[in-house]
């Protein structure tokens, strides 16, 4: 219960950093890195946009930063948190970054590269499969993103 | 045969940088990107171990800095040349560049996502598929890797 709380918690502080970068333009995904005691170590939003960078995903900053804020070349004791399920060069670089657990909102049939896609971390080229916890506030975070679409029409 | 010259040109003197990573401890790969008539914009090693991040593979640093030179936020007009087969990750990342052209040495059939693995460009969930060039000096890429791993025994 307290474990559904503090994963809710997350998602909702997410949620509110995706909406800060759809009001910016960006596709609103946003991603943290945890310690395993649930301590924040790092949040970031997409950026592909305002960074003009098409690898500037909120996973990719957000493993970036968590590596330079701990000074580690990998996360084995960290967990990442995205509102959307990650793509392909993001759960490649989670299996490189050696996170312990991933935790991810609305599914992604169309890009996504966990439960979707590739399924990255079920091949046996994957050499470090996270614990997965999918789903989490994922009607919010799919409204999230089709109201974005929508507008943008 | 002016190509072929031009690509086993770039191999050598990539494979001359994978030499230099090697003697820095580093897994001997080296990446390029070129404009479409062949100017080098970037060239880099792998760095994981030098900047203590796993994420800092070749391919991931010569497109950050491809994209930093040439103030795009993607890479339409450019190549890529690496002296191995990408993973998943960098080849998430040259799909979401948009690269024109993948240039690639030693095929990977452990870690690689090109035509091993999760075989990226070929599956629905990506959106850009470059033309494909695998297998450029392979021989000299293999042994370069094979004596690193060999001589770290």
């Amino acid at each position: 219960m307290d474990q559904t709380n503090k994963a809710d918690g997350m998602m909702l502080t997410l949620l509110a950093h995706a909406r800060v970068a759809a009001e910016a333009g960006e596709v609103p995904v946003a991603a943290a890195v945890t310690k395993s005691n649930g301590k924040v170590i790092a949040i970031a939003e997409n950026r592909m946009k305002r960074d003009g960078n098409a690898l500037h995903h909120a996973e990719m900053l957000v493993i970036f930063e968590a590596l330079r804020v701990r000074q580690t070349s990998r996360l084995e004791d960290c967990d990442l948190w995205v509102t959307l399920e990650p793509c392909t060069m993001c759960a490649g670089a989670i299996a490189h970054a050696r996170l312990r657990r991933l935790y991810f909102g609305a599914f992604d049939v169309k890009a996504g590269a966990v439960e979707s896609g590739v399924r990255f971390f079920d091949q046996p080229s994957c050499y470090h499969r996270p614990e997965i916890y999918g789903g989490l506030s994922a009607a919010a975070a799919a409204d999230l993103l089709r109201a974005f679409f929508r507008d943008r029409r």
